[in-house]
């Protein structure tokens, strides 16, 4: 027997965010407010997501403890401005561009497709975001929530089993009455692994013109949409 | 310098939801449903409710492991009917009525209120009740949470600091920029000590006619009010 899907396990970054468009135009607000000149924001935003795999790679490892993205976020930002000669900028406003992350643009189909899919299902986030990023960005795009899960649960990152597992157990569910809905082929595996249904969604732009990692699903996954009102569809909302 | 409040931390049990008519209500079908007799559905909520303290307190003191308050439910309810001699239910229908906790009608101002404040600050539950509890509360009576905080955050029982302490770290906000919102005196001292700012409601409803045990402010809170909607004005929404 087929088990009902009663909730919906997001991937923030990517998935229902561009991240990329965000961070660029934090950027470049941060170079105005702060007068640094000749910075290229488009390329320190791809450079901040560059070093993402690898800094999470160190906790997954058992290299480094758990700590919240925002934290290693941080790290990496000193890191970024350090090896780009910018100092001497106020804390606060380092800070300020750190949750950039916080105040990123959804997709534009995303808020009308989660609308419809929440009044059918338990929609919640599974995201390596930390609950707070996830609650501002929530509260900045309108995203629509009943939960933030994820990392922060574990107090470990995906593809790790735990994420999934810890996220379905909260909602006290059988790991097949939950979709992983994600742009990402290896964190759907990971899902899947862990016995959740899984979602394919294709976002062309989110790395830009150049990278193109994800256009298409690497397996045959339960459903594999374009956009967020297709899913709805796809899943009878 | 005052702090800006940012976050409303919400007990729920009471506070904005009416536990002891939904128990009723709920026992009521149970009874039906099952063909029971000569139960008094309203002291059996009020004996339900009369062992949340005494079980809880078995945690905090460490003399029994942190469980989700669904699997204390369970085990309370399972002594409860046998007391009344009540056997060869068929499990998923005691199961059905241990998760009425899940199906418990909101006070009359409570989701107008809610609306009003979202608009301008986070909005939390800050419970004892477990995530799927709030979870799925939420979805029945229309609670619009950004997120689900409290005891199984902490996997411990309020009024152990810890329980408010992480859910104002997980927020990353400074104790002093949330506001505990509750019912019940008791609560609102343990959130004081813990730096939060503390909003009374009275609920004069909550344990029926009989017992009466906060009906007024024991101390100066920062907030005293008669509902959610005179919250929100206090609060300048």
């Amino acid at each position: 027997m087929t088990q009902p899907i009663k909730a919906l396990l997001f991937d923030v970054f990517g998935t229902v965010v561009d991240w990329r468009a965000g961070i660029i135009r934090e950027g470049e607000e941060f170079g105005r407010v702060n007068g640094l000149t000749g910075i290229d924001w488009t390329a320190f935003a791809d450079a901040w997501r560059a070093l993402y795999q690898p800094t999470l790679e160190k906790v997954r490892s058992g290299e480094a403890p758990w700590q919240p993205l925002d934290d290693l976020h941080r790290m990496e930002l000193n890191k970024l401005l350090s090896e780009r000669g910018i100092a001497h900028i106020p804390e606060a406003a380092v800070d300020h561009f750190n949750r950039a992350w916080h105040r990123l643009p959804a997709w534009p189909d995303a808020v009308p497709g989660l609308l419809r899919m929440k009044k059918k299902y338990i929609l919640a986030t599974c995201s390596n975001g930390n609950v707070a990023q996830m609650v501002n960005l929530a509260k900045y795009s309108g995203l629509p929530w009943d939960m933030v899960l994820g990392a922060e649960m574990a107090r470990q990152y995906k593809p790790r089993p735990e994420v999934y597992q810890i996220s379905v157990a909260m909602l006290r569910l059988h790991p097949a009455e939950c979709v992983m809905v994600a742009a990402h082929n290896y964190d759907l595996r990971a899902a899947a692994g862990c016995g959740l249904k899984c979602a394919f969604v294709v976002r062309p732009k989110e790395y830009g013109p150049a990278v193109k990692p994800d256009l298409a699903p690497s397996q045959k996954w339960d459903f594999v949409t374009e956009d967020f009102n297709m899913l709805a569809e796809q899943l009878g909302c």
